[in-house]
Protein backbone atom coordinates (compact mmCIF):
# COMPACT_ATOMS: atom_id res chain seq x y z
CA UNK A 1 0.00 0.00 0.00
CA UNK A 2 1.53 3.22 -0.61
CA UNK A 3 0.68 6.43 1.19
CA UNK A 4 0.42 9.98 0.29
CA UNK A 5 2.21 12.95 2.69
CA UNK A 6 -0.48 14.44 5.12
CA UNK A 7 -1.21 17.66 3.92
CA UNK A 8 -3.61 20.76 5.66
CA UNK A 9 -3.68 23.58 4.31
CA UNK A 10 -0.16 24.95 2.98
CA UNK A 11 1.74 22.31 5.18
CA UNK A 12 3.03 18.77 3.87
CA UNK A 13 3.79 16.86 6.59
CA UNK A 14 5.36 13.42 7.07
CA UNK A 15 4.05 11.51 10.38
CA UNK A 16 5.71 9.27 12.22
CA UNK A 17 4.74 7.62 15.61
CA UNK A 18 3.00 10.77 17.03
CA UNK A 19 5.41 13.26 15.48
CA UNK A 20 5.32 15.27 12.76
CA UNK A 21 7.84 17.51 10.59
CA UNK A 22 6.31 19.75 8.01
CA UNK A 23 7.17 22.14 5.67
CA UNK A 24 5.10 25.09 4.10
CA UNK A 25 4.58 25.26 0.39
CA UNK A 26 2.36 23.26 -2.14
CA UNK A 27 2.73 20.13 -3.77
CA UNK A 28 3.77 19.88 -7.46
CA UNK A 29 3.44 16.38 -8.58
CA UNK A 30 2.00 13.78 -6.61
CA UNK A 31 2.05 10.50 -8.30
CA UNK A 32 1.71 6.41 -8.09
CA UNK A 33 4.79 4.41 -9.81
CA UNK A 34 4.61 0.82 -9.66
CA UNK A 35 7.09 0.86 -6.71
CA UNK A 36 6.10 3.71 -4.69
CA UNK A 37 4.12 6.80 -4.28
CA UNK A 38 6.12 10.03 -5.74
CA UNK A 39 5.56 13.52 -4.06
CA UNK A 40 7.26 16.27 -5.41
CA UNK A 41 6.42 19.99 -3.54
CA UNK A 42 7.85 23.03 -3.32
CA UNK A 43 8.25 24.37 -0.29
CA UNK A 44 9.14 27.95 1.10
CA UNK A 45 12.19 27.00 3.48
CA UNK A 46 14.38 24.61 1.49
CA UNK A 47 13.28 24.65 -2.56
CA UNK A 48 11.72 21.85 -4.30
CA UNK A 49 11.82 18.54 -2.22
CA UNK A 50 11.11 14.67 -2.79
CA UNK A 51 8.97 12.44 -0.19
CA UNK A 52 8.48 8.43 -1.42
CA UNK A 53 5.36 6.91 0.05
CA UNK A 54 5.02 10.48 2.34
CA UNK A 55 8.50 10.14 3.76
CA UNK A 56 10.54 12.75 3.18
CA UNK A 57 14.08 11.71 1.38
CA UNK A 58 15.03 15.17 -0.10
CA UNK A 59 15.14 18.79 -0.75
CA UNK A 60 17.02 21.39 -2.24
CA UNK A 61 18.57 23.32 0.15
CA UNK A 62 18.63 20.42 2.78
CA UNK A 63 20.24 17.35 0.53
CA UNK A 64 24.00 18.04 1.85
CA UNK A 65 23.62 17.11 5.20
CA UNK A 66 22.86 13.27 3.75
CA UNK A 67 25.00 13.07 0.52
CA UNK A 68 28.36 14.18 2.44
CA UNK A 69 27.57 11.86 4.99
CA UNK A 70 27.45 8.93 3.59
CA UNK A 71 29.57 9.41 0.57
CA UNK A 72 33.36 10.85 1.73
CA UNK A 73 33.60 8.88 4.55
CA UNK A 74 34.16 6.02 2.31
CA UNK A 75 35.39 7.64 -0.82
CA UNK A 76 38.10 9.33 1.26
CA UNK A 77 39.10 5.95 2.98
CA UNK A 78 38.84 3.32 0.47
CA UNK A 79 41.93 1.31 -0.47
CA UNK A 80 41.41 2.33 -4.81
CA UNK A 81 38.29 3.73 -5.62
CA UNK A 82 37.95 3.39 -9.43
CA UNK A 83 35.03 1.16 -9.62
CA UNK A 84 31.53 2.67 -7.36
CA UNK A 85 28.13 1.05 -7.03
CA UNK A 86 25.35 3.21 -5.68
CA UNK A 87 22.33 1.03 -4.93
CA UNK A 88 19.04 3.33 -5.11
CA UNK A 89 20.11 7.36 -4.97
CA UNK A 90 17.79 7.95 -7.48
CA UNK A 91 17.38 11.71 -7.12
CA UNK A 92 21.66 11.76 -8.17
CA UNK A 93 22.96 13.26 -5.27
CA UNK A 94 24.87 10.38 -4.18
CA UNK A 95 26.28 9.92 -7.71
CA UNK A 96 27.07 13.67 -7.70
CA UNK A 97 29.31 13.86 -4.80
CA UNK A 98 30.75 10.20 -5.85
CA UNK A 99 31.90 12.14 -9.13
CA UNK A 100 33.54 14.57 -7.26
CA UNK A 101 36.41 12.26 -6.72
CA UNK A 102 38.61 12.35 -10.05
CA UNK A 103 39.78 8.76 -8.95
CA UNK A 104 36.33 7.05 -9.76
CA UNK A 105 36.36 5.98 -12.95
CA UNK A 106 33.07 3.94 -13.55
CA UNK A 107 30.36 4.49 -11.36
CA UNK A 108 26.99 2.14 -11.85
CA UNK A 109 23.92 3.31 -10.18
CA UNK A 110 21.20 0.71 -9.76
CA UNK A 111 17.67 2.76 -8.86
CA UNK A 112 14.65 0.76 -8.74
CA UNK A 113 12.12 3.53 -9.78
CA UNK A 114 12.65 5.30 -13.03
CA UNK A 115 9.94 7.91 -11.85
CA UNK A 116 12.13 9.02 -8.92
CA UNK A 117 15.23 9.30 -11.37
CA UNK A 118 12.82 11.46 -14.32
CA UNK A 119 10.99 13.73 -11.65
CA UNK A 120 14.40 14.46 -10.01
CA UNK A 121 15.64 15.59 -12.83
CA UNK A 122 12.73 17.44 -14.20
CA UNK A 123 12.18 19.31 -10.75
CA UNK A 124 15.11 18.78 -8.37
CA UNK A 125 18.42 19.36 -11.13
CA UNK A 126 20.66 20.70 -8.79
CA UNK A 127 20.65 17.67 -6.42
CA UNK A 128 22.14 15.19 -9.31
CA UNK A 129 24.20 18.00 -10.93
CA UNK A 130 26.50 17.14 -13.36
CA UNK A 131 25.99 13.36 -12.76
CA UNK A 132 23.38 12.86 -15.58
CA UNK A 133 26.10 13.78 -18.17
CA UNK A 134 28.98 12.31 -16.63
CA UNK A 135 30.71 9.80 -19.12
CA UNK A 136 31.77 7.85 -15.94
CA UNK A 137 28.00 7.65 -14.86
CA UNK A 138 26.26 3.98 -15.82
CA UNK A 139 22.24 4.49 -14.71
CA UNK A 140 20.34 0.87 -14.32
CA UNK A 141 16.56 1.30 -13.76
CA UNK A 142 16.41 -1.95 -12.18
CA UNK A 143 16.26 -4.03 -8.98
CA UNK A 144 19.70 -3.35 -6.88
CA UNK A 145 19.31 -6.78 -4.54
CA UNK A 146 19.53 -8.96 -8.01
CA UNK A 147 21.92 -6.55 -9.28
CA UNK A 148 24.16 -7.29 -5.48
CA UNK A 149 23.28 -10.79 -6.06
CA UNK A 150 24.71 -11.19 -9.68
CA UNK A 151 27.52 -8.82 -9.69
CA UNK A 152 31.33 -10.72 -9.67
CA UNK A 153 33.37 -11.41 -6.13
CA UNK A 154 35.47 -8.87 -5.41
CA UNK A 155 34.23 -6.29 -8.07
CA UNK A 156 33.96 -2.63 -6.35
CA UNK A 157 35.96 -0.39 -4.70
CA UNK A 158 33.31 1.04 -3.06
CA UNK A 159 29.28 0.04 -2.20
CA UNK A 160 26.99 2.82 -1.31
CA UNK A 161 23.42 1.82 -0.43
CA UNK A 162 21.52 5.09 -0.48
CA UNK A 163 17.82 3.53 -0.04
CA UNK A 164 14.67 4.59 1.88
CA UNK A 165 13.35 2.99 5.13
CA UNK A 166 13.00 -0.88 5.25
CA UNK A 167 9.25 -0.78 4.39
CA UNK A 168 7.99 -0.74 0.40
CA UNK A 169 10.57 -1.10 -2.22
CA UNK A 170 13.54 -0.88 0.43
CA UNK A 171 12.66 -3.71 2.53
CA UNK A 172 15.16 -6.53 0.58
CA UNK A 173 18.09 -3.98 1.41
CA UNK A 174 18.51 -4.25 5.08
CA UNK A 175 18.70 -8.24 5.58
CA UNK A 176 21.27 -10.81 6.03
CA UNK A 177 21.55 -11.77 1.86
CA UNK A 178 22.03 -8.57 0.53
CA UNK A 179 24.99 -7.30 2.81
CA UNK A 180 26.34 -10.64 2.20
CA UNK A 181 26.26 -9.91 -1.33
CA UNK A 182 27.53 -6.21 -0.91
CA UNK A 183 30.34 -7.78 1.61
CA UNK A 184 31.14 -10.23 -1.48
CA UNK A 185 31.33 -7.96 -4.07
CA UNK A 186 33.51 -5.88 -2.49
CA UNK A 187 37.03 -5.85 -3.12
CA UNK A 188 39.69 -6.31 -0.42
CA UNK A 189 40.80 -2.88 1.01
CA UNK A 190 37.34 -1.96 -0.17
CA UNK A 191 34.28 0.25 2.18
CA UNK A 192 30.98 -0.37 2.28
CA UNK A 193 28.08 2.07 3.48
CA UNK A 194 24.81 2.92 3.96
CA UNK A 195 22.06 5.32 5.32
CA UNK A 196 21.03 3.26 8.70
CA UNK A 197 18.23 4.78 10.20
CA UNK A 198 17.82 7.30 13.38
CA UNK A 199 19.08 6.02 16.27
CA UNK A 200 16.41 7.58 17.86
CA UNK A 201 13.51 7.09 15.49
CA UNK A 202 14.48 3.58 14.27
CA UNK A 203 16.42 2.79 17.21
CA UNK A 204 15.88 -0.68 17.17
CA UNK A 205 16.64 -1.06 12.83
CA UNK A 206 19.57 0.45 13.85
CA UNK A 207 21.25 -1.14 16.28
CA UNK A 208 20.26 -4.61 14.29
CA UNK A 209 21.71 -3.36 11.10
CA UNK A 210 24.94 -2.51 12.64
CA UNK A 211 25.44 -5.31 13.99
CA UNK A 212 24.60 -7.58 11.37
CA UNK A 213 27.13 -5.57 9.07
CA UNK A 214 29.70 -5.60 11.49
CA UNK A 215 29.43 -9.46 11.68
CA UNK A 216 29.38 -10.06 7.97
CA UNK A 217 32.37 -7.58 7.10
CA UNK A 218 34.54 -8.03 10.35
CA UNK A 219 34.62 -4.11 11.11
CA UNK A 220 31.44 -1.92 10.62
CA UNK A 221 30.31 1.25 13.21
CA UNK A 222 27.94 3.54 12.85
CA UNK A 223 28.28 7.59 11.67
CA UNK A 224 26.05 9.75 13.44
CA UNK A 225 25.13 13.55 11.63
CA UNK A 226 22.10 15.33 11.17
CA UNK A 227 19.16 15.26 8.60
CA UNK A 228 16.19 17.85 9.87
CA UNK A 229 13.90 16.69 7.71
CA UNK A 230 14.27 12.97 8.95
CA UNK A 231 12.01 11.06 11.80
CA UNK A 232 14.14 12.73 15.09
CA UNK A 233 16.70 14.93 12.92
CA UNK A 234 19.09 12.36 14.20
CA UNK A 235 20.87 10.18 11.42
CA UNK A 236 23.29 7.19 10.88
CA UNK A 237 25.09 6.28 8.35
CA UNK A 238 27.33 2.95 9.13
CA UNK A 239 30.75 1.85 6.90
CA UNK A 240 31.98 -1.72 7.22
CA UNK A 241 35.38 -2.66 5.51
CA UNK A 242 37.14 -6.33 5.27
CA UNK A 243 40.48 -5.87 6.10
CA UNK A 244 40.41 -3.12 8.83
CA UNK A 245 38.32 0.09 9.61
CA UNK A 246 40.30 1.92 7.39
CA UNK A 247 36.61 3.98 7.09
CA UNK A 248 37.86 5.84 10.60
CA UNK A 249 41.09 7.20 8.53
CA UNK A 250 41.05 9.26 5.31
CA UNK A 251 43.41 9.52 2.84
CA UNK A 252 44.52 13.23 3.22
CA UNK A 253 45.13 13.84 -0.70
CA UNK A 254 41.98 12.95 -1.47
CA UNK A 255 40.05 14.68 1.52
CA UNK A 256 42.16 18.13 0.66
CA UNK A 257 40.34 18.01 -2.90
CA UNK A 258 36.50 17.67 -1.79
CA UNK A 259 37.11 19.74 1.66
CA UNK A 260 36.84 23.12 -0.50
CA UNK A 261 33.27 22.50 -1.90
CA UNK A 262 31.94 21.14 1.33
CA UNK A 263 28.99 22.06 3.39
CA UNK A 264 29.25 20.37 6.37
CA UNK A 265 31.86 17.29 5.67
CA UNK A 266 35.09 17.82 6.73
CA UNK A 267 37.80 15.31 7.81
CA UNK A 268 37.46 16.91 11.61
CA UNK A 269 33.75 16.61 11.48
CA UNK A 270 34.03 12.86 9.99
CA UNK A 271 36.13 12.23 13.00
CA UNK A 272 33.65 14.02 15.51
CA UNK A 273 30.51 12.19 13.66
CA UNK A 274 32.06 8.60 14.16
CA UNK A 275 32.69 9.42 18.05
CA UNK A 276 29.20 10.63 18.71
CA UNK A 277 27.60 7.57 19.26
CA UNK A 278 25.11 8.12 22.17
CA UNK A 279 25.63 6.39 25.29
CA UNK A 280 22.68 4.04 25.06
CA UNK A 281 23.27 2.41 21.48
CA UNK A 282 27.10 2.01 22.91
CA UNK A 283 26.27 0.10 25.43
CA UNK A 284 24.12 -2.11 23.88
CA UNK A 285 26.46 -2.92 20.71
CA UNK A 286 29.02 -3.60 23.22
CA UNK A 287 26.54 -6.40 24.91
CA UNK B 1 3.69 39.66 22.91
CA UNK B 2 3.24 36.02 23.71
CA UNK B 3 2.26 33.38 21.30
CA UNK B 4 0.40 30.20 22.12
CA UNK B 5 1.32 26.81 19.85
CA UNK B 6 -0.42 26.58 16.77
CA UNK B 7 -2.55 24.00 17.34
CA UNK B 8 -4.89 21.73 15.05
CA UNK B 9 -6.89 18.78 15.71
CA UNK B 10 -4.58 16.25 17.85
CA UNK B 11 -1.79 18.13 16.94
CA UNK B 12 0.51 20.55 19.06
CA UNK B 13 3.03 22.39 16.70
CA UNK B 14 5.69 24.84 16.73
CA UNK B 15 6.14 26.94 13.74
CA UNK B 16 9.73 28.49 12.68
CA UNK B 17 10.02 29.72 9.15
CA UNK B 18 8.21 27.66 7.30
CA UNK B 19 8.75 24.54 9.43
CA UNK B 20 6.71 23.16 11.54
CA UNK B 21 7.65 19.99 14.20
CA UNK B 22 4.38 18.72 16.23
CA UNK B 23 3.67 16.49 18.98
CA UNK B 24 0.31 14.44 18.53
CA UNK B 25 -1.37 14.61 22.22
CA UNK B 26 -3.52 17.13 24.35
CA UNK B 27 -3.07 20.56 25.51
CA UNK B 28 -3.07 20.32 29.81
CA UNK B 29 -2.03 23.51 31.07
CA UNK B 30 -2.32 27.39 28.87
CA UNK B 31 -1.42 30.42 30.45
CA UNK B 32 -0.07 33.90 30.50
CA UNK B 33 2.62 34.77 32.93
CA UNK B 34 3.82 38.11 33.70
CA UNK B 35 6.99 36.64 31.26
CA UNK B 36 5.22 34.02 28.44
CA UNK B 37 2.95 32.44 27.51
CA UNK B 38 3.45 28.79 29.02
CA UNK B 39 1.83 25.58 28.02
CA UNK B 40 2.22 22.02 29.08
CA UNK B 41 0.86 18.64 27.12
CA UNK B 42 0.82 15.70 27.26
CA UNK B 43 2.25 13.85 24.20
CA UNK B 44 1.68 9.89 23.23
CA UNK B 45 5.44 10.33 22.25
CA UNK B 46 7.22 11.88 24.57
CA UNK B 47 5.21 12.33 27.91
CA UNK B 48 4.69 15.62 29.03
CA UNK B 49 6.25 18.14 27.36
CA UNK B 50 6.57 22.07 28.16
CA UNK B 51 6.12 25.22 25.55
CA UNK B 52 6.70 28.91 26.39
CA UNK B 53 5.50 31.21 23.58
CA UNK B 54 4.85 28.76 21.40
CA UNK B 55 8.29 27.02 21.20
CA UNK B 56 9.24 23.69 22.70
CA UNK B 57 11.11 23.17 25.67
CA UNK B 58 11.42 19.82 26.82
CA UNK B 59 9.65 16.71 27.25
CA UNK B 60 9.81 13.80 29.80
CA UNK B 61 11.17 11.58 27.15
CA UNK B 62 13.45 13.53 24.98
CA UNK B 63 15.17 16.01 27.71
CA UNK B 64 18.68 14.20 28.35
CA UNK B 65 20.03 14.97 25.06
CA UNK B 66 19.87 18.61 25.89
CA UNK B 67 20.49 18.66 29.93
CA UNK B 68 23.55 16.10 29.52
CA UNK B 69 24.74 17.95 26.13
CA UNK B 70 25.03 21.50 28.53
CA UNK B 71 26.09 20.32 32.39
CA UNK B 72 28.68 17.14 31.68
CA UNK B 73 31.32 18.73 29.50
CA UNK B 74 31.60 21.80 32.20
CA UNK B 75 31.07 20.05 35.25
CA UNK B 76 33.82 17.08 34.41
CA UNK B 77 36.30 20.01 33.13
CA UNK B 78 36.26 22.66 35.43
CA UNK B 79 39.16 22.95 38.45
CA UNK B 80 36.70 22.81 41.13
CA UNK B 81 33.35 22.50 40.78
CA UNK B 82 31.40 23.36 44.56
CA UNK B 83 29.79 26.74 43.45
CA UNK B 84 27.46 26.74 40.46
CA UNK B 85 25.20 29.05 39.30
CA UNK B 86 22.71 27.80 36.66
CA UNK B 87 20.41 30.80 35.33
CA UNK B 88 17.22 29.68 33.64
CA UNK B 89 16.62 26.10 33.54
CA UNK B 90 12.80 26.65 35.22
CA UNK B 91 12.48 22.75 34.58
CA UNK B 92 15.16 21.23 37.02
CA UNK B 93 16.34 18.65 34.45
CA UNK B 94 19.68 21.42 34.26
CA UNK B 95 20.70 21.22 38.13
CA UNK B 96 19.06 17.48 38.82
CA UNK B 97 22.64 16.43 35.80
CA UNK B 98 24.42 18.94 38.59
CA UNK B 99 23.85 17.62 41.48
CA UNK B 100 24.65 13.92 40.46
CA UNK B 101 28.15 15.20 41.20
CA UNK B 102 29.31 15.20 45.12
CA UNK B 103 31.65 17.56 44.50
CA UNK B 104 28.53 20.37 43.92
CA UNK B 105 28.07 21.76 47.34
CA UNK B 106 25.65 24.56 46.61
CA UNK B 107 23.84 25.28 43.91
CA UNK B 108 22.38 28.82 42.66
CA UNK B 109 19.43 28.82 40.05
CA UNK B 110 18.03 31.68 39.14
CA UNK B 111 14.50 31.83 37.11
CA UNK B 112 12.83 34.33 35.99
CA UNK B 113 9.19 32.94 36.04
CA UNK B 114 8.20 31.39 39.01
CA UNK B 115 5.22 29.85 37.02
CA UNK B 116 7.97 27.35 34.70
CA UNK B 117 8.93 26.25 37.95
CA UNK B 118 5.53 25.22 39.75
CA UNK B 119 4.16 23.56 36.42
CA UNK B 120 7.32 21.97 36.07
CA UNK B 121 7.11 20.84 39.57
CA UNK B 122 3.43 19.58 39.38
CA UNK B 123 3.56 18.11 35.32
CA UNK B 124 7.27 17.10 35.05
CA UNK B 125 8.36 16.10 38.22
CA UNK B 126 10.74 13.68 36.49
CA UNK B 127 12.95 16.64 34.87
CA UNK B 128 13.95 18.16 38.33
CA UNK B 129 14.17 14.65 40.17
CA UNK B 130 15.19 15.22 43.31
CA UNK B 131 16.87 18.88 42.71
CA UNK B 132 13.55 20.70 44.58
CA UNK B 133 14.25 19.35 47.76
CA UNK B 134 18.26 18.31 47.27
CA UNK B 135 20.05 20.53 50.39
CA UNK B 136 22.54 21.81 48.35
CA UNK B 137 19.92 23.48 45.99
CA UNK B 138 18.93 26.87 46.40
CA UNK B 139 16.74 28.55 43.72
CA UNK B 140 15.60 32.15 43.34
CA UNK B 141 12.62 33.23 41.35
CA UNK B 142 14.19 36.70 39.66
CA UNK B 143 16.34 38.15 37.09
CA UNK B 144 19.25 36.03 36.19
CA UNK B 145 21.07 39.01 34.31
CA UNK B 146 20.87 41.49 37.62
CA UNK B 147 22.17 38.03 39.28
CA UNK B 148 25.01 38.12 37.26
CA UNK B 149 25.58 42.08 37.62
CA UNK B 150 25.40 42.02 41.09
CA UNK B 151 27.70 38.49 42.28
CA UNK B 152 30.81 38.94 43.24
CA UNK B 153 34.00 38.85 41.00
CA UNK B 154 35.41 35.39 40.23
CA UNK B 155 32.34 33.64 42.85
CA UNK B 156 31.81 30.32 41.19
CA UNK B 157 33.48 27.48 39.68
CA UNK B 158 30.89 26.47 36.78
CA UNK B 159 27.80 29.05 35.09
CA UNK B 160 25.46 27.28 32.91
CA UNK B 161 22.97 29.40 31.07
CA UNK B 162 19.56 27.15 30.48
CA UNK B 163 17.60 29.82 28.85
CA UNK B 164 15.46 30.22 25.66
CA UNK B 165 15.61 31.81 22.36
CA UNK B 166 17.18 35.54 22.27
CA UNK B 167 13.45 36.53 21.35
CA UNK B 168 10.67 37.87 25.12
CA UNK B 169 12.28 36.99 28.64
CA UNK B 170 15.75 35.52 27.74
CA UNK B 171 17.04 38.12 25.12
CA UNK B 172 19.01 39.55 27.58
CA UNK B 173 20.92 36.04 27.70
CA UNK B 174 22.75 36.66 24.88
CA UNK B 175 24.42 40.29 24.55
CA UNK B 176 27.99 41.46 26.18
CA UNK B 177 26.77 43.02 28.63
CA UNK B 178 25.75 39.91 30.08
CA UNK B 179 28.49 37.31 28.75
CA UNK B 180 31.13 39.86 30.80
CA UNK B 181 29.75 39.85 33.93
CA UNK B 182 29.50 35.77 33.21
CA UNK B 183 33.11 35.87 32.77
CA UNK B 184 33.61 38.20 35.81
CA UNK B 185 31.77 35.99 38.03
CA UNK B 186 33.46 32.78 37.16
CA UNK B 187 36.84 31.13 39.32
CA UNK B 188 40.30 31.13 37.72
CA UNK B 189 39.90 27.71 36.10
CA UNK B 190 36.55 27.69 36.35
CA UNK B 191 34.02 26.82 32.92
CA UNK B 192 31.10 28.62 31.82
CA UNK B 193 28.52 27.08 29.10
CA UNK B 194 25.05 28.58 27.33
CA UNK B 195 23.34 26.78 24.83
CA UNK B 196 23.94 28.80 22.03
CA UNK B 197 21.13 27.87 19.07
CA UNK B 198 20.79 25.73 16.14
CA UNK B 199 23.48 25.95 13.27
CA UNK B 200 21.02 25.79 10.53
CA UNK B 201 17.56 27.29 11.83
CA UNK B 202 19.71 30.20 13.67
CA UNK B 203 22.98 30.43 11.87
CA UNK B 204 24.05 33.52 12.35
CA UNK B 205 22.80 33.79 15.84
CA UNK B 206 25.05 30.86 16.58
CA UNK B 207 28.26 32.14 14.94
CA UNK B 208 28.02 35.42 16.93
CA UNK B 209 27.50 34.38 20.40
CA UNK B 210 30.72 31.54 19.20
CA UNK B 211 32.82 34.99 18.19
CA UNK B 212 31.60 36.96 21.12
CA UNK B 213 32.16 34.54 23.83
CA UNK B 214 35.46 33.50 22.45
CA UNK B 215 36.25 36.99 22.31
CA UNK B 216 35.45 37.90 26.01
CA UNK B 217 36.51 34.45 27.83
CA UNK B 218 39.80 34.06 25.40
CA UNK B 219 38.85 30.39 24.90
CA UNK B 220 35.28 29.30 23.76
CA UNK B 221 34.11 26.38 21.77
CA UNK B 222 30.47 24.98 20.18
CA UNK B 223 29.54 21.31 21.08
CA UNK B 224 27.09 19.86 18.46
CA UNK B 225 24.31 17.43 19.10
CA UNK B 226 20.91 16.50 18.92
CA UNK B 227 17.57 17.81 20.35
CA UNK B 228 14.88 16.28 18.21
CA UNK B 229 11.75 19.14 19.23
CA UNK B 230 13.84 21.83 18.78
CA UNK B 231 14.07 24.09 14.93
CA UNK B 232 16.18 21.34 12.48
CA UNK B 233 16.91 19.39 15.85
CA UNK B 234 20.41 20.19 15.53
CA UNK B 235 21.45 22.03 18.93
CA UNK B 236 24.71 23.73 19.83
CA UNK B 237 26.35 23.94 23.21
CA UNK B 238 28.89 26.66 23.50
CA UNK B 239 31.77 26.29 26.63
CA UNK B 240 34.10 28.87 27.23
CA UNK B 241 37.07 29.25 29.94
CA UNK B 242 39.82 31.75 30.76
CA UNK B 243 43.32 29.79 31.89
CA UNK B 244 42.74 27.23 28.58
CA UNK B 245 40.27 25.04 26.45
CA UNK B 246 39.83 23.17 29.77
CA UNK B 247 36.15 21.82 28.21
CA UNK B 248 37.83 19.61 25.94
CA UNK B 249 39.75 17.43 28.73
CA UNK B 250 37.11 15.73 31.07
CA UNK B 251 38.64 14.69 34.47
CA UNK B 252 38.09 10.54 34.03
CA UNK B 253 37.41 10.33 38.13
CA UNK B 254 34.29 13.01 37.67
CA UNK B 255 33.48 11.21 34.10
CA UNK B 256 33.45 7.86 35.42
CA UNK B 257 30.63 8.14 37.86
CA UNK B 258 28.46 10.49 36.03
CA UNK B 259 29.00 8.31 33.05
CA UNK B 260 27.17 4.93 33.85
CA UNK B 261 23.63 6.73 34.47
CA UNK B 262 23.95 8.88 31.21
CA UNK B 263 21.88 8.18 27.96
CA UNK B 264 23.27 10.56 25.59
CA UNK B 265 26.83 11.85 27.17
CA UNK B 266 30.09 9.77 27.24
CA UNK B 267 33.63 10.87 27.87
CA UNK B 268 33.72 9.78 23.62
CA UNK B 269 30.43 11.30 23.21
CA UNK B 270 31.68 14.98 24.00
CA UNK B 271 35.20 14.49 22.45
CA UNK B 272 33.37 14.15 19.25
CA UNK B 273 30.48 16.38 19.69
CA UNK B 274 33.29 19.01 19.91
CA UNK B 275 34.51 17.97 16.73
CA UNK B 276 30.96 17.66 14.68
CA UNK B 277 31.30 21.20 13.44
CA UNK B 278 29.78 21.58 10.14
CA UNK B 279 32.22 23.10 7.62
CA UNK B 280 30.55 26.47 7.10
CA UNK B 281 30.47 27.15 10.11
CA UNK B 282 34.02 26.31 10.63
CA UNK B 283 34.62 28.69 7.87
CA UNK B 284 33.10 31.40 9.69
CA UNK B 285 34.50 31.18 12.95
CA UNK B 286 37.84 31.12 11.39
CA UNK B 287 37.27 33.98 9.22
Amino acid sequence: MTTAPETSGNWIDEHHNGVRYGLEGRVLVEETSPFQRITVIDSQRYGKGLLLDGCWMTAEHQERHYHEALVHPALCSAKAIERVLVIGGGDGGTARECLRYPGVKHLDMVEIDGRVVDLSQEHLPSIGGGCWHDPRFHLTIGDGIAWAAEAENAFYDVVLVDGSDPTGPAEGLFNRAFFSNCCRILKPGGVFATQSESPEAFRQVHIDMVKLIRELFGHADPLYGWVPMYPSGWWSWTFAAKDAPRYLTVQSERAAAVAEGSAIWSPRWQQGAFNTIPAFIERELNQ
